[in-house]
This record gives C-alpha cells, sequence and structure tokens, in this order.
C-alpha cells in the first residue's frame, strides 16, 4: 500500500468565503505545500507553517501523519499545481496553479496533467494506492466540475456552516465564462477540468487511470472532492472497481449525500468515525464542530488504521503527540 | 535505513573526455534524472532513458535498485540541480545546474543549496542514511575541491583509463579562474564548492550536516567523490564519525588511493565486492572490465545487503532480471 497525496492550489481558493484552509488568504497558498512537509516529516521544514483554519482548526495533515507513525506507510506527493516550494519530494508533472474557475479556462495543461500522472500511475509497482488531496478552494471546483459532467451531486465544505449558494454562484459564473452549459462536458472529463475544475484533479484522475491500467487497486481518501475524481473516471469510461474512504464528518453533513453520489456512480464507500467528540484536545475540537471534515486524505487514513486494528483511541492519542509537537517546535500564524 | 540519492548535472561534464555517464554527450545531462527514476520505480517514465555508457555499460542504478528490489529500502531524492524533468519524487533545494568550474563560480548558490539540504537532513527521523550520487563529471569536481582544501588525493574514473591528467590541467584552469592556489579553502568548505565544485556537493554536505546535527548516522555511499564529502565536512570542522562504503572496483583503482585518503581524513571504508566476474551477462561485464566502477550509491547498496545477509548470488541474480525487464520495455538509446 502506498499513500499518495495529491497537492497544488487554484486561484479559485481566493473567492471570498469558499475555504478554511488557512488562517488568512495569504497563508492559503502555502497550505498545500505544508501539508506535504507535515505528512513527509512530521513537521514543517521550509514552509515553516502549521496551517490551521481561522478559527484554530488544525490541518488534517496532522491526523494522516499521526496514522502515518501508527502504520508506517510509504507516501509520495504529487506537485498537482503547488505555489511555495516544500522540503517535502513531490514528483513534477508540469502542472501550474490553477486559475480561478470564473476565467475562461481554469487548468491550461490538463491533459499535460493527466498524461503525467498516468504515467506515474502505470509505473507504481504497489498492490494499493490509497490517494488524498491538499487543495484550498477544492469543493468549489468539485462541483464545478460535477455541474459540467451533468451530475447532480453536491459539496461539502471545511466551514461548519457550508456556502453552498455562493460556491453554486461561483460555477454558474464559471460554466458562462467557459461558455458551456451544465452537462456539456459529460463523457468529456478533461474538458471539464480545463474549464472549471483544478489541476489535482487532472492529477487524481490521470494517476488513478494509470494505476487501475497495470493492476493497482485504487482508493480515493476524501469527501466530495474524491466523489468527483470518481464521476470523472466514470466519464472516461473506467467501469473498474473504485472506492471512497472518508469520515464520519462528511459523511453526516446533510448538505453534501455523500452516500447517494457514491451508488449513482458506483463508487464503494467506506466512512470512518475517529471519535473526535470524545476527546477533550485543542486538535479535535473544532472537527467536533463541524470544522474541516477532510482533507490530506484524513478519511482514507483513518480506514486504513481501522483495517490494521489500530484503535481509534490510539490514534488520537497519537494526535495529541503529533500537535503538541508541532505547536512546541514551531509557532504557529 | 534511508537510502538517499543527491542528483544533478554539471558544465564540467561536457568536457571532452572525462566522464562516461552517457551514451553521448547530449544524453548525460538526462543521465541523473533517468537514474533517480530507475531507483524510485525499477523503470525510465518520464525520460525514457536507460543510461548505458558509450560502450554499452550500463547505469549502476540498475545495480542499486537491484538491491532495493531484495531488501525493500525507503528512498528519497534530492534535487541537487537536475537539468531534464524526472518522475521520480524529488525533493527541491533551489539548485540549478552546476557551471564548468573553469569559470570564475562553479556554484553560486552553494550556501543556500547547503542550508536547504541541512533543513532535509536535521528534518530526517531515521537512525541512518545511506547517501550516494548521480552526477556525471563528478570526479573531476572532487578533484576539484580536494585540491582547493589542499587535500592531496587523487581520484577514480568512471572510464577504464582514467584520464587524471586531464582532470589535473582542468583543476588547475579552474583554481586559476577562480584566482585561488591549491589549499587556499582549507577550512572554508562552501567557499571551495562555490569557486571548483558541484552543486551535489553542496547537497550531500548539507545533508550528512543537518543529519548528524540531529543524531543520524552518516553513510557516504561511493567512491573518490564521497571522500571528497567527507573532507569537506572535516573541513567544516565536523568530527563525528563518517563512513564511505564502496565497491571493490574503486578501490581496486591504483590511480585513486581511497583507503589513505579515508585513513588520512578518518572515514572508516567498507568495501564490497560484488563478484561480477563470476557474472557472464551484459549488465556486469563491464564492471569486472573496469568501467563506471561506482555510482549512485552503488557500493553504499552492497555493503548494505551484505549487512542484511543477502548473498552475492542473490544481488547478481536480481541484476539480471531488472537489466532484463529494463531491456524488454524500454529501447535502450
Amino acid at each position: 500500500m502506498r499513500f499518495i497525496l495529491t497537492a497544488g492550489v487554484t486561484e479559485t481558493a481566493r473567492i471570498d468565503g469558499i475555504s478554511a484552509a488557512g488562517a488568512a488568504p495569504e497563508l492559503m497558498a502555502a497550505t498545500p505545500s505544508a501539508d506535504a512537509e507535515l505528512l513527509a516529516y512530521g513537521q514543517p521544514v521550509r514552509t515553516g507553517l502549521i496551517p490551521v483554519s481561522p478559527s484554530g482548526c488544525p490541518t488534517p495533515a496532522v491526523v494522516t501523519r499521526a496514522v502515518r507513525d501508527r502504520l508506517g506507510f510509504d507516501v509520495t506527493v504529487l506537485d498537482a499545481g503547488l505555489a511555495e516550494p516544500t522540503a517535502a519530494p513531490t514528483v513534477d508533472l508540469d502542472a501550474a496553479p490553477g486559475a480561478d474557475i470564473r476565467e475562461a479556462v481554469a487548468v491550461p495543461s490538463a491533459e499535460t496533467i493527466f498524461e503525467h500522472a498516468r504515467d506515474v500511475g502505470r509505473a507504481l509497482s504497489d498492490d494499493e494506492i490509497v490517494v488524498g488531496e491538499t487543495v484550498p478552494g477544492g469543493t468549489t471546483t468539485a462541483l464545478g466540475v460535477l455541474t459540467a459532467l451533468g451530475e447532480p451531486a453536491s459539496v461539502s465544505s471545511s466551514l461548519p456552516e457550508n456556502p453552498l449558494d455562493r460556491k453554486r454562484a461561483v460555477v454558474e459564473d464559471a460554466l458562462a465564462a467557459s461558455d458551456i452549459a451544465p452537462g456539456d462536458a459529460a463523457g468529456s472529463p478533461l474538458q471539464a477540468i480545463r474549464c472549471v475544475g483544478d489541476p489535482v484533479q487532472a492529477a487524481v484522475v490521470g494517476l488513478a487511470r494509470g494505476a487501475l491500467e497495470s493492476g493497482t487497486k485504487v482508493v480515493f481518501a476524501g469527501g466530495t472532492q474524491m466523489v468527483a475524481a470518481g464521476a470523472l473516471l466514470r466519464h472516461a469510461d473506467v467501469d473498474t472497481p473504485l472506492s471512497v474512504a472518508t469520515t464520519s464528518f462528511v459523511a453526516n453533513d446533510g448538505t453534501a449525500d455523500v452516500q447517494a453520489a457514491c451508488e449513482r456512480l458506483d463508487l464503494e464507500l467506506t466512512v470512518t468515525d475517529p471519535g473526535f467528540d470524545a476527546a477533550d484536545h485543542v486538535s479535535m475540537q473544532r472537527y467536533a464542530a463541524g470544522e474541516a471534515k477532510e482533507g490530506v486524505g484524513m478519511g482514507g487514513a483513518l480506514a486504513l488504521a481501522d483495517r490494521e486494528g489500530v484503535s481509534m483511541t490510539a490514534v488520537r492519542e497519537r494526535i495529541v503527540d503529533v500537535y503538541d509537537a508541532l505547536t512546541e517546535g514551531v509557532r504557529a500564524p
């Protein structure tokens, strides 16, 4: 098993009020670079940053790293349009940060990114890959591609109150800017990404495609963004079994019916509840209050812990250790 | 244990007659990128290249990959000035390819590369790292820094007939271009690299420095280039135990007395003989004839195999498998 983090940024995240992936908008561009370092090293290195939401909710990278500490799985990071340098080892996909989806073209090099990621997927010798993402604003671009494909799915949010109307308005503008109507990109996943998606989607879909071609099982670790990845693959006529592993925070989000979307797209769904409401610790309290919910493959990591017989109590203990080591070593912004 | 490959290029390799790390000069610039892919994936991915010498000797990456297949160790690649894209995950050190050492400044950003690599070394949680290199022309830049430091060492060669007079003449010109005399950079390792070295040296020395600072044991996997890395650290007043693991091909090279150099610099030396003269296979024949000798941490990988109880017979069998899979799958240039 190999855990693959697909990391990038998009100008779409700068639109007011759609993402909580950073203490302030100007820090959001560094969040994926810092997430990659937390996962690779357990600490920030070049970024010097511990990503937190405006209310102080730490990045889900803390959770995924905690599970990695328990299980010791291999990690590979794909650079799907990072904006800031990271000390984590990354695979170069020739990806630039995505544009605001309200531009005519959101991801000019969607096809190049897809092909490079597909080559990497084909070259992997692992039995299984678990694919996570870190891209602020990613649920809005997920809504963009789902709408372009004509899929009726909704999306979740890193904010406790999902600004779904705001996202729908942004996607409406985005489709108009690309001169397409909902459903016009059905069967054309790369067109959907190019018009109203983000570079991380191109990397995730290419990687999964290549991995499946060489007999590697693919688990999408995440919430509605990974449902969108599944939809993109289904629209590429991939009918191989695919699964999505997410958190109970996403599954319980009434604004995004993940279960129904997975059923419609024939994606096997695994939901794991890390029991954060039982934990009286700052690293987990904001999740219990509905923030963040997912990201950095958190749901997939929790599912792996469960499968390997590591209790959620043990995972929560390790989360406290990772968080404490982080906040002692580096001053959070 | 983690194996770290430090990969980069230098214009110095283009000087006629000093390197065999590529079938032709124009392919040499892609050799480190391809070596990184072979080590990470067991096959070329973006480069589409299997590095071979002009006479057909395959890159030592085949040997290191074969040992990795047997032992399953973790690999991290540092981008210490790659010139061509690679699909291998790499750590970005802000390194550009090195200039010809006969320019006034060979590595303008030696200090930046050193500091970034040092941060990575400090962040590693491994007990031990084994550090290899892939940089065509690297023995000439090794001779450059050794001379600048005032160390009397000689260097080995990837060619059967070591063009040592040619290298000495190049280094003489290089020192003159930097306006320094032999020994002028004693105690100033970064000055030596900046004037007459290569970016891989800055990365290796920074990485080792950082790793030692955080209690990680360092083994230099290579021949005279790694003796030069040891010398650079000794000139940075590092008196921690350090070791060099190399092949019998380097140890038996009369033109470079590695044993004497290691003794003088207080570097523990391990020599491993892979028994290639017993193998009647194209992947190993040219080594037995005195070509290549080292590179991509081959000597360190062989020492690891030996330590873990994997016989050289088993290593040789796996080398044949890796080579055959490579040459079936991809047409060598």
